[in-house]
């Protein structure tokens, strides 16, 4: 077998076998294929597509290229959770204690942030001590003793994944649905989930613009769990206005604290309510959607989830003081508001334009290795649909730099249309596929 | 500018500036641009196309990116041609004298072969102490003092195209017409061609194996030229069966050298009485075609042909004893005769497979760097059209390796097709762009 002729047969719009795909992941790992050969072939695959066959061999061979965590001996069903990423998307934060304290072991390792999405682990970084790099042994037995577990990407997971994504980052060949659904996938299996549930952000502030390039990948993805036996469900979130209020690392795991004691935002309670609901019932904690919903929900209300949450944060070397009084986290020096500068109903308040004012800011990342301040960020008070008065607070934008904040201003204000005429709020979520 | 935006924009089908491609041929160049992007650049343009426009930019790019051979001094229009390669295509060996003797100075540089298609430096090198690699000074020194050189890559001419070349063919992106037209392009004006005329073969034994194609490779060729400030014609010759009747390197050698002299093949004594009239045209040694194809005939009658061959076989080290006796050419130990296994009218003589029995016998490489046996190969005594009696010779097979026979048989056997029809021989040629 050579790696020219399965690049040249992508080329021909020809279907991949198994063997060719493992053939070539395999060899790219063991820097047998050099990245001139995987880019050539990466962006045949891009512009041709490829099959869910082609697709799940793609993942499985990725997912195979390392370790792969065997988790066998805690005797639970292991149930993953991925979001596509968003503007205020805190979700782990929230759902990894609930699910955990319903009885269903959370074990997770997530990314840092890059560009206006924010990171799991940079939000937990903002707790003084946490440790997010963990060994494979020191995260088994974590999950074992307190059923939670959020570490960072420490541990040698599917490394053909990582080395392919880093070659996909400089060649333009990011935006390819199999790509994407593959790289994804191949981390939650070799991470040792049994069953997934993806949360496909769709709009302004997420990766996928349109709601049919969204359904396409949560499509792609289920279908790989169906060939690969793993039960996968995608839920399809709308992402055109920030998730929650809080935007910036230690507001965003005040909120999801917040959350945990019944005192979150609506729409991020919510939120976090089904997605829990989904892992609950995947890992066959509950028999319907609606007992998952209440097992949830009971865990908030009764402090288990809150519990869990210190439990996780003192396991991981955390400051619990700062979690039980919250104003200990780390805080901004200033804090300036923004009103309306008009009265009407919220038309939009374009979640990449918030996302965008917090990295200004310094709460994010433009290239990997930037130091990130963990207090600044901007909290939003309005929702599409509201009707606000002019003068009325939209944002308070929390900073330390004085010389970067008019720029964060000016991108709020951006961020923000107004209509005369009442807008329909949207829905909470956009569907669910792969039930 | 960066070259990820340049390959996402080609990925997005948009056209990419001049400055854009000279940015990144010039990168590539100075090796600030790693092959992995090149890679994804070039797959790009062979999935989505490039116009015209952007096709000149490469070449001129291309041609640029190292020394432009200046022949201001030779007082001469410089005229230069290229074949995009096939069975028994030794045409440079015969035209370049003819037009040299017509007055036109033929300054050449050109390949070795690769595959089933013969190079013309292998072919020239089965004369003992012909010497293809000069320097840029000998080369217009000898082209100054009897107006033809014919001599191997050996310089430095656009270099851009040699590594991009080299990353196509390992990265599965050589079939793309705007990359193979700016490629030939690319070296003809690097080595100072004012004109051009192009022989572009079409059908099995040729690279373009459909006439659209070659068709479309023509057009794209001729553009350059015009958007180049050259003046280019490709006529489309046909290359389902060999072009002549020897097929291997001695064996060319000779054939061509009988041409000069006014006995060979017809096919092939009238393809090169076409390329050479068309270069007399473009370099206005003639007024009209029918002129210019007098001329070149006259030049194999009355020996100045030949004797323009004889002098440049002299300044290139070569022994004239085998020009003049080419008997003297290495031959092969043995010969076997092939006859026909039934009497019919010749539908077919594949070129690819009489080829590559060449190949199998040692007369080609099937990679870089293969030695080869000048002296065998493949005789043809049939054209497609010729109605033949069962136990007709069809070929002679030259060969020194015993072991190596068979295969090459077999394959030669394979290329013969038998119709009881009569069959309508292919005609000279299929068709002049640019005129």
């Amino acid at each position: 077998m050579r790696a020219l002729d399965i690049i040249s047969k992508k080329r021909d719009k020809l279907e991949l076998s198994k063997d060719e795909i493992t053939f070539l992941i395999d060899g790219y790992t063991r820097d047998e294929i050099p990245d001139y050969q995987m880019a050539a072939w990466a962006m045949a695959v891009l512009l041709n597509g490829m099959t869910h066959e082609e697709t799940a061999h793609l993942t499985n061979a990725m997912a195979n290229s390392g370790d792969v965590l065997n988790l066998a001996e805690l005797n639970s069903i292991i149930v993953d959770k991925h979001s596509t990423g968003g503007v205020g998307d805190k979700t782990t934060l929230s759902i990894a204690p609930i699910v955990a304290a319903c009885g269903l072991a959370v074990g997770k390792m997530s990314g840092r942030g890059l560009g206006y999405s924010g990171g799991t682990i940079d939000k937990l970084e903002s707790i003084p001590g946490y440790q997010a790099e963990l060994s494979t042994k020191e995260f088994i037995s974590q999950l074992k003793d307190i059923g939670i577990v959020l570490a960072g990407q420490s541990l040698d997971l599917a490394p053909a994944d990582g080395k392919l994504y880093a070659l996909r980052d400089v060649t333009g060949t990011v935006p390819s649905i199999p790509l994407i659904a593959s790289s994804i996938m191949s981390k939650k299996i070799a991470a040792g989930a049994e069953a997934i549930v993806l949360d496909v952000k769709v709009g302004e502030g997420a990766f996928m613009k349109t709601f049919e390039d969204a359904r396409e990948l949560a499509k792609v993805m289920v279908n790989i769990g169906k060939l690969s036996n793993r039960r996968v469900i995608a839920l399809l979130s709308p992402m055109d206005q920030p998730l929650g209020m809080a935007v910036g690392n230690a507001l965003e795991l005040k909120e999801a604290v917040l959350t945990l004691r019944g005192k979150g935002p609506e729409d991020y309670h919510e939120h976090c309510l089904n997605i829990a609901s989904y892992m609950l019932l995947l890992g066959k904690k509950a028999n319907s959607l609606e007992e998952a919903r209440i097992m949830a929900q009971k865990s908030i209300n009764d402090g288990t989830a809150f519990e869990k949450f210190r439990q996780f944060v003192a396991a991981q070397g955390g400051d619990l003081a700062c979690i039980d009084n919250l104003d200990l986290l780390a805080k901004a020096e200033n804090i300036l508001e923004i009103t309306a500068e008009s009265s009407g109903y919220i038309a939009e308040v374009n979640a990449q334009d918030v996302g965008e004012a917090s990295v200004i800011l310094g709460g994010g990342r433009t290239k990997k290795g930037d130091l990130i301040d963990p207090a600044v960020g901007v909290m939003v008070y309005v929702k599409i649909g509201d009707y606000v008065e002019k003068g009325q607070k939209v944002f308070d934008v929390h900073y330390n730099k004085a010389e970067l904040v008019q720029n964060a201003i000016d991108k709020l204000k951006e961020s923000i249309k107004f209509s005369e005429q009442p807008v329909q709020p949207p829905p909470p979520n956009l569907g669910v596929i792969g039930m």
